[in-house]
């Protein structure tokens, strides 16, 4: 009856976001209240007493350390951010690093590690035991964004000739210092690592059976160079909950668990965001970055931009000076429009082809196969846009929205434009000469409008595929050129397709 | 060591890219290769014969279903594709359904049953034991997108008095049904849910015990209605397997696990991507979508973005009737460029909100820290990009990229325009007013950007919190209002501070 009153709030907290404020534990500190911070960290998850310490001082965080006992404060380390941890590090005694560093995981001190300064990584590696000290060295060494430089190396590896009984005994012991349980590894007496037993298996199995008799042969498992991407993709396919890493003599190296691909699956999708919105992605979290640490992810790619852009502006200089859009200044009032429509129609499908190659719907190989369905594709949009947009135009010109301008061919267009449509309407005489004029110039801006979708959607797939084909990152490059690209090309377009409907003025 | 041998080649062969390919898999099908099959489903994955399976005809797959026993193909048939299974439960026996249904889990059912014409939604339940029949039509009543419609009934749960022996015991009866025996889910007398017991703990805990004295009091939970979005980041917030969800009577109604989570994070991950791309998101794989339905997703975004870029097409169309336009008409051939940069700039910070509102790093609550970061941030960005601006574009004049035409002010602007820019350096008489033009207009076109991209961080930063704020998809509106507000702003910008800039024309 009690649990249930306990828990009820506990359980409901999460909904009703009564976390835990940086406010109420700076007090608990400020108080000294040593009882109360224990309690706190016995009933609150760790991640959230993290997110509510993100902003204490470093001698409010030294105070939790030293008034918790170190083996409640082992995840909420692993939680704090960046800074905070290296100002501990820098601030407690050798004794007190000792106790926090070796209740962490390997990994996991290894990814702070790695970008800490060099001073504080020594102080890490000195306090921490000579097994972990090892397994840490070893980690530092795989590239980055490799299989190898994610994996942990404390798993329960047995050899398959091992009894179920002995296993379940071997597990109660070693178990406690690895990253899971659930899954144990086997090798054989070569050490080479030949399959895997589920706990489940090993609870359902008869007590006498081996290993080699109950593990899982067909496994799926990688190597300590495969990419890190490659790896979450896996674990998504095959739905695992740990996967081994071998090394280049097919012994095991360490093991991937699935809170780390789901790490790697989040900062992924996270870049493929980052680079479609013209950014450099950041392994930091928005909060913990500086307005300037944030200027500097967007200054490259808007300058960039802007230099790519200069093509398009040379086009569009050179285009004013010809006599057809000196003569119908309407046309460069839909530049834009057209140009917005080019690129989104792209941006759609370059949009597709990320998403398809992040979740491993196709891969380079297919390229044609999709192409064709792109092809079909933008027909249909093309033809279904530019049938509206030859509507929506000419009702643009006939309410005075757009105002047409002289259309004489005398080149006098700086006489008052209506800004009433009503008097365009009523007052102006609605000539056969005016219709015309008005439904092909529908016709320009819409056919315009169907080759440039056509296009935007055959370049927005072949660049991303290609950047694919030659194992560069999709997302990089694709956006910013087909932005470039479709700028250009539909200018280009607009003033073949209008030269060729208005002869006597081109 | 032969265990060994056998071994290497699959560990391999997902770098190696040796998958099973349909023909091989049809060619076993033609010639009736029954023991070849088997030996398919023992040794490959589910997945990967699924994939090869999926441009088979409906004849081979009930082939295949027909050879291969109902325990070897459950998690084959749940990898595939939506039509797959809709021509598979038309095709088959009501024996053979009754078999395939029954080895699958109630959740997968009632995904793809939720999907599908009633009458093969009714063939399915018919088929469906009758426990099974009732979960899926529990599940089948929770609104698309609640952890109530990502649930799976079929989970362990016991009483808290239960002792550890016991528990073992019983989970070696039933846990073969369960979906994961990972987690124990505990519940009172009164049948209250009030914990969990992870399998670890119950391997490492004396026989006697009782699983309310070792059970996880604080769990995180969360009720049938909560949206998936928001387990998703529960999961990705406390590295949880999985989850108890909870009716309104604090009562137990199901489990979530980490692999469900997944598969929600990633569907959501790639609806932002598609929503960043003005796209309909899909719940179909690309492959899987015909050219007109992906024509579908694209086509109603164009066309509102189309409609909404009226306003610049009005503004653009108005402006060129103004006499500052008429005389300089190099004005207009930086337009697309400012307006690609405003775009460019907000995009960005809309993509940071985005992403960092997916994650959890930050709430609508902490819009006004964001907004002030983001002003500095972008004071900064404007201040670097304007500046590069003005040099970029004074380079542009000099080296005749750009033409600035006749700047006499006579309004004669059809006069030929030098395509070779060293025409411009040596022929032209390098005077000071042109120096003295080239330069204001520079810091015309720089000062216009940075005005322009601290407007769009602004409205980039409010558009994606304030639809957060108000409970709406942050991706759904932000970017198309986004552009077409920038460009409709960033034009009145630029003539405001064109006619301040050169009072003579305007």
């Amino acid at each position: 009856m009690d649990e249930q009153e306990e828990l009820k709030p506990e359980t409901e907290q999460v909904e009703e976001d009564e976390k835990l404020t940086t406010e109420a534990l700076h007090e608990m500190i400020v108080n000294k209240d040593i009882q109360g911070l224990r309690e706190t960290f016995l009933t609150v998850q760790d991640a959230d007493i993290a997110e509510a310490a993100d902003e204490l001082e470093t001698t409010d965080l030294i105070y939790i350390f030293r008034s918790v006992p170190s083996s409640s404060t082992a995840s909420f380390f692993d939680y704090l951010n960046q800074d905070a941890k290296e100002n501990l590090i820098a601030a407690l005694t050798d004794k007190e690093l000792v106790k926090i560093i070796n209740e962490q995981a390997a990994d996991d001190v290894t990814d702070f590690v790695g970008e800490m300064p060099a001073n504080l990584a020594r102080r890490v590696l000195l306090a921490a035991k000579k097994d972990m000290r090892e397994d840490i060295n070893r980690l530092l060494n795989y590239k980055e964004g490799t299989a190898g430089s994610i994996m942990t190396t404390e798993y329960l590896e047995f050899i398959d000739t091992m009894k179920v009984d002995e296993a379940i005994e071997a597990i109660r012991e070693k178990g406690k210092g690895a990253e899971t349980i659930y899954t144990i590894f086997v090798r054989d007496r070569k050490r080479d690592f030949v399959g895997t037993v589920d706990l489940d298996n090993l609870i359902f199995a008869s007590k006498t059976q081996r290993l080699s008799e109950i593990m899982n042969k067909d496994v799926v498992s990688c190597s300590t160079l495969t990419d890190q991407e490659e790896v979450a993709k896996m674990f998504r396919r095959y739905d695992l909950s740990a996967m081994a890493v071998l090394n280049e003599d097919h012994k095991l190296a360490g093991i991937i668990t699935v809170d780390d691909a789901v790490d790697v699956m989040t900062a992924e999708s996270q870049e493929d965001l980052a680079r479609l919105t013209n950014m450099e992605p950041s392994t930091k979290s928005y909060m913990d970055m500086s307005a300037w640490e944030n200027a500097k992810k967007c200054i490259p790619w808007l300058i960039a931009l802007l230099v790519l852009g200069t093509f398009t502006t040379m086009i569009l200089n050179r285009l004013e000076s010809q006599a057809i859009f000196t003569t119908m200044a309407i046309l460069t009032a839909f530049v834009p429009t057209l140009m917005d429509t080019g690129g989104n129609a792209g941006g759609q499908t370059t949009g597709l082809m990320i998403r398809g190659l992040a979740v491993d719907d196709f891969g380079p190989k297919d390229w044609a196969k999709i192409l064709l369905k792109e092809f079909r594709s933008a027909l249909i949009v093309g033809a279904m846009v530019g049938a509206f947009a030859f509507l929506w135009i000419t009702i643009e010109q006939y309410t005075g929205i757009v105002n047409m301008g002289d259309i004489s061919g005398t080149g006098d267009i700086t006489n008052p434009l209506n800004f009433d449509g009503a008097t365009i309407w009523n007052g102006r005489v609605w000539t056969a000469e005016f219709t015309e004029h008005a439904l092909i110039f529908s016709g320009l801006v819409a056919l315009t409008m169907f080759c440039s979708i056509v296009a935007a959607k055959l370049i927005g797939t072949l660049l991303p595929i290609g950047a694919a084909a030659i194992k560069k990152d999709p997302a990089l490059l694709s956006q910013p050129l087909l932005t470039t690209v479709m700028d250009a090309a539909t200018l280009v377009i607009y003033f073949v397709i209008a030269c060729a409907f208005f002869p006597a003025y081109a």
